[in-house]
């Protein structure tokens, strides 16, 4: 018997009836060459603009188990009109949603974590030689609740399922070719990488491009699953996610840039021990994801600490650190929205004075304001000012050659 | 602690953001008076109509098993939302889904069966003060897999819950005011009954009043569930529906007519014994409810038998039929569609020459021909042409004298 295939196709994958006979056809394609597929799938195109259109109307701060009780929806009916359609063209297979496919989560809706998957019922329709269509992004809690699994989701659904199954490769479908060196729709020279380690695509995700959730290639790495992230419209060969190992050679491998974030500062917070744990521990509780963390020390005794959130978050957080900031007698909340986080990514970078000296240098020569640094073994990022977004990236993009020689 | 009350809104009630805000003020006015509440909900307007709308475009049969996945959801979508609505009006609400609270079913897709309902979760709901929305039309098997209870089956849902949780009463809201004496939309002198039994409200139900479906009735009679067919759109009284000993007077109480229906003849079937059973256990089966069956001798060694079914089973009961004329040399099988089956209801009317007598007088003045006739305990029915429906309806409606007297 072939190994198994896991795949994935998002919203615009599934936009409508016709894409959802093209995926259809190209699953098939995959089992008739003899392989077992599961097939992971998210909702069709705008559902879930829809869905929370009407619950926000409805109610403005709806509850997250409610939310996930209704946005889980979309992928259940974009599971069953597939499988409808893979039947309509002569192969079996069944739909299973995340709490019949034994996909178990903690209870944290909205961002649930996955914490184990009972492959019994995926193996039961192996043997009756089906084709197993499972709805990503959703899960079950021990109270028998449905649960989502937040942004990106059915990346992670998939990965997870191709660990479960020791699968042999999960492919990820989207609507671009693959990896890119920078954004290709702002950036016309960038190229497409034929391959990419786990960790510089960790970085990528994180940073941005939006190919893949994070979360996912994460949990690809933790369990080498091997990944390939293609588009759904063409049959080219896309990029694959690979073992530093494997990589051809070390170098910058793309620049990125996050606009969906914002910078939250707190002024004169008094320089006592454990004060910005705090703060830190209780935005953690929260599940809010602290990138960016720096305290400029004012020669006094009080600091300015800034930290840079997700756009989704930072309601709670300004909250989190208003209340901080009223209980320790610090100064002034700041939020300032209209920032971007510039990055370069690549294995082994960061040791690499050369690669330092030509980004700070290039962002120095457009003038641009470097508000905060981080680095990592991989990448080097860069908070700047929202406006000087773009030209950044694309300057940086030719100034490490990354693009296509035009 | 005052008694448990389940209500049950159909699609129509809750076909927009506005109706589901009216549906959640109703449903907290009664929660404030005291009640524990449950609350059953149909999927928003037309929601079913697009779902199924897309499944035919990508396989004009799709599995039953499939479809079960795809409509349900449509529920879902309505109870998550009613939930949000409740919570913005500051009332605790959790939604459940048909598994989720505790419905099993058969495995008949579809037009599956309840087989048991486990009210652990909402008896833990009520605990914890929570309004409990279910999702209508739903349950799940013993497989794990979604079913659905067919035509109707949020109003089973709904009595199912009264019986099993005890409640004072299940009311169950529609877009009219209650039962009446005929269809009012085409016989403008329709009287709302106050009142009327289950047997009554059965016959009616089954020959298509529309108002209630025949198995919730039939629950509700077993059960003894305090019943009450009312309207979301005002606060008039509606249709109790109670014990015959409860009526004021016997009487005829209403005239239906259907049309969904359709008749099946296959002729010169051989005359030996269970030759006909034959037939109707193969349509038993499929599940298919034969209504009435018709065996003409004729006075050689075969007999013609004419059956109708509702119009969603005639494919397959056409195809059933036409295998059984092959097998037993039977002649041809002839399907009639337009067709309607014209009944008046009332308890002890069967056993009354003169009700009978002003039937049949009635339609034979109007030169309607009768091609079947039926009679229950309290029914009488007659199939005529489809096209001589409207008349006869409104004839015998006067005739009976079940006008306003307008």
């Amino acid at each position: 018997m072939k190994g198994v295939i896991v795949q994935k196709y998002g919203g615009t994958s599934m936009g409508d009836i016709e894409r959802i006979q093209n995926v259809a056809r190209r699953v098939v394609e995959h089992k008739r060459e003899g392989h077992p597929m599961v097939v992971v799938v998210s909702a069709m195109g705008k559902t879930t603009d829809h869905l929370v259109d009407m619950a926000i109307q409805l109610n403005p701060n709806p509850s997250a188990r409610e939310m996930d009780m209704l946005l889980s929806t979309g992928e259940q009916v974009s599971i069953s009109l597939l499988a409808m359609a893979i039947e309509g063209m002569g192969e079996k297979a069944i739909s299973l949603t995340g709490a019949q496919c034994g996909i178990k989560t903690d209870a944290h809706h909205k961002k649930a974590r996955i914490e184990s998957i009972d492959t019994e019922r995926i193996m039961e329709e192996f043997e009756r030689d089906h084709i197993v269509i499972v709805a990503g992004f959703q899960g079950i809690s021990d109270l028998g609740d449905i649960t989502t699994l937040g942004r990106g989701g059915s990346d992670t659904t998939a990965v997870a399922l191709a660990a479960a199954v020791s699968a042999d490769k999960c492919e990820i479908y989207t609507d671009v070719d693959g990896v890119f060196t920078t954004d290709p729709r702002k950036v016309k020279e960038a190229r497409q990488l034929p391959e990419i380690s786990y960790d510089e695509m960790l970085e990528l995700a994180k940073l941005g491009a939006g190919v893949l959730h994070p979360r996912s290639v994460e949990l690809a790495r933790k369990y080498s699953v091997q990944l390939v992230v293609r588009s759904s419209f063409n049959k080219n060969e896309g990029t694959r996610i690979v073992e530093v190992s494997k990589l051809e050679k070390v170098q910058v491998r793309g620049v990125t840039a996050d606009q969906d974030i914002a910078r939250i500062s707190v002024s004169k917070v008094p320089d006592t021990p454990g004060v910005a744990f705090q703060l830190f521990s209780q935005l953690a509780k929260q599940n809010i994801h602290l990138d960016m963390i720096i305290q400029n020390l004012n020669h006094e005794e009080h600091n300015d600490i800034s930290f840079t959130v997700p756009n989704d978050d930072l309601v709670e957080a300004t909250s989190i650190a208003t209340a901080f900031a009223e209980k320790v007698g610090g100064g002034e909340v700041i939020i300032k929205k209209d920032v971007s986080k510039v990055s370069i990514v690549g294995t082994g970078i960061t040791g690499n004075a050369e690669v330092a000296s030509l980004l700070f240098g290039t962002l120095s020569e457009l003038g641009i304001n470097i508000e905060m640094i981080s680095t990592s073994e991989i990448k080097i990022s860069c908070i700047i000012d929202a406006q000087s977004s773009d030209l950044a990236v694309t300057s940086l993009h030719n100034a490490f050659d990354l693009g296509l020689g035009l």
